[in-house]
Order: C-alpha cells, then sequence, then structure tokens
C-alpha cells in the first residue's frame, strides 16, 4: 500500500496532518509494517495559508503508481482549479485505486474530472462551487463513493483518517488509533 | 500579541498543527490582526516521528520576547528531556507570560522548571513520567494553571487552540473559528 499525499501553496495544514497522523499511525503501531507514503507537491516549495512551510518528497513526478492520492483543502486551491499543470498533473492519479479529499480539495478532485457522476462533499463555503463538479454535494463529515472518498470541513480530515483505518486496516486498528490520539468523538 | 510555536525532530505533527490551525485563524479572520508568530527549533532540520519535514522560521534563537510559547509532544521528547542544550534553549522562554504544551510536550515544560508547584497533564501513556516534574498529573483534556497550560493526547491540541482562542480574543472568535474548522465537539 503506498499513499501519496498531495501538499500544494495556501493549503491548509490541518486538512492534511489530521488525516496523516491516523494513517502513518498504521505503520508505526504495527497494523500495516509495509505502508508507505509520499509527500507530493507541484511546486518545489509549499506553504499554508499561514506560510507554515513543509518539504516535499516528490516534486512535479507522476501519481499513477500510488494505490490512494489524498488532496486536503484551502485557499489555494481556488487558484489551482484553473491551473492547467497542476490539474494536468493530478489527473495522472486517474489509475490510482482510491482518490481521496478533504475540504476544499475536492474541488481538485472535481477539476480533475475525479468527481464525474460521484456523490461528494466539501467544506459548507464552498457546497455551490463544488456542484459543477459532481452529481450531487452532500452534507455529511464523509462520503465514500467506492474509489472517491470526500470528508467535509477541515477537522473531517481526523474522522476522514480514522474511517481509513477501518477500511485499509481493521476496526481494532481504527480503535487502538483513535485511543492513542486521544480522540472521543466518533 | 507574539506566538512561539516550537518544533523538534520527530514531534507528533498534528500535536503542532492542532493548535496552529485555531490560534492563526484568529488573525486570518480577523479577530487579532496584529497577531505575529514563528516557527522555532532548536535545529536546522526538523523532521516529525513519521518523517515529514518542516521549515522553521527561527532557529537556535532565544525564546523570550514571545507572549506564549507552545510545545507539541511526540516520541522526540523523550529524548530531548535529557538534552542539556535543548533544554537550556527552551528555557530561554523563562519570560514568557504564557507556556503551553499538547501532549508529551509537558515533559520538556517539566524538564526546563516550568511545572514546579503547578497542575499538569499529558498524554495517558506518560502521566507516571510527567509526575516529577509537577505537583500532580491530572487526567482532564486542558490544564489551565494561568501561566502554564498543558493539553492531554494529540487530538487535544485542537481543544487547546480554540481554548486559547476564547482567552486570548472572545467567545465569539472561538466559536466563529470552530465553525470554520467545522469542528463539532466541544
Amino acid at each position: 500500500m503506498r499513499i501519496g499525499f498531495i501538499i500544494y501553496p495556501r493549503m491548509t495544514a490541518l486538512d492534511f496532518v489530521g488525516v496523516y497522523d491516523p494513517l502513518t499511525r498504521l505503520k508505526s503501531m504495527g497494523f500495516m509494517p509495509q505502508l508507505r507514503w509520499e509527500i507530493c507537491a507541484y511546486s518545489l516549495e509549499v506553504r499554508d495559508g499561514a506560510g507554515l512551510g513543509f518539504v516535499p518528497t516528490k516534486v512535479r513526478e507522476p501519481l499513477h503508481a500510488y494505490d490512494m492520492i489524498i488532496v486536503p483543502g484551502g485557499f489555494g486551491s481556488r487558484k489551482l482549479i484553473d491551473d492547467k499543470n497542476f490539474i494536468k498533473w493530478l489527473k495522472t492519479a486517474e489509475p490510482c485505486r482510491l482518490k481521496v479529499s478533504v475540504c476544499t480539495g475536492s474541488l481538485l478532485l472535481g477539476a480533475a474530472g475525479f468527481l464525474k457522476g460521484k456523490k461528494a462533499t466539501t467544506h459548507l463555503s464552498a457546497f455551490d462551487e463544488l456542484r459543477r463538479f459532481c452529481s450531487s454535494v452532500v452534507d455529511e463529515r464523509i462520503i465514500d463513493e467506492g474509489d472517491v472518498i470526500t470528508a467535509r470541513g477541515v477537522t473531517s480530515s481526523i474522522d476522514l483518517g480514522l474511517y481509513l483505518c477501518e477500511k485499509l486496516a481493521s476496526l481494532q486498528a481504527k480503535e487502538q488509533i483513535r485511543q492513542q490520539m486521544d480522540y472521543q468523538h466518533l
């Protein structure tokens, strides 16, 4: 199992880290010792919406070989949906078995064509923007359409991560990780 | 108001980003336009426990001028409590009005002497280790001792961030930020 965590300028850091934390614990807590991941960016420098700098491990490399890509939201997504080069790069994830987003990351999945005919969700403030990319926008915390999974606002990233822990490993894995994260809400 | 977010090798990224998200929204959402912060490290390179690289904005600079420092937890804290140079650096935060930690970050506040005579909390797995540094370990999500505030496990970072939004700005600020973060649990 190989995950590509997508990062980009002016993303929301918590959208990314909220799902990264429980998923990477699948490895550190021994549930999926073979789990691997990369931090994938199209630009060499990535700062979140408040200026925090992250270091990508792969820059402008195609995404087709990942089993799952995860796209966070953030103000930067609004600009990138019209950035032909970024969207062309994101489209290289087409063969990935799971295409996942948090918050307005779903706008990027949509701009790449991955939401066609699918139900999806996004941050409450972006429901109208998302409509043109999908069959319907649903006001739920996580929408699982099989190969495409979208989560709603920022902190839904944590719920999404735990949801994926159960999907990829087991209910027991999810529960132990949730306890280790001191997360009482699910 | 000037915040120093402390980062260090093998910290837990979510401990840091969970409190960073709501606090930085105090500025971006207009509640504290003058709010400033730095990402402070003792080492030039900082990777979290799962390998994610962060870019500090200040390296080995004294911490005395911040109004608040915030120290995340993570496996790296266990090594750093015995690292004389790191603790000497952390002690430069002594004059800061607020010294705050998430998870095992409280072990580092403790090693710097900031918890003497105070109640404190930490990750459930570190209660025994924390005892030697403070007057008593309390099993609550957030312990506010005035100048020292400690939060329990990983995701309590988000609750701490929202708690600080109310403390530094207002209940209204906290509520609007909580909604923007799509956080339903408080």
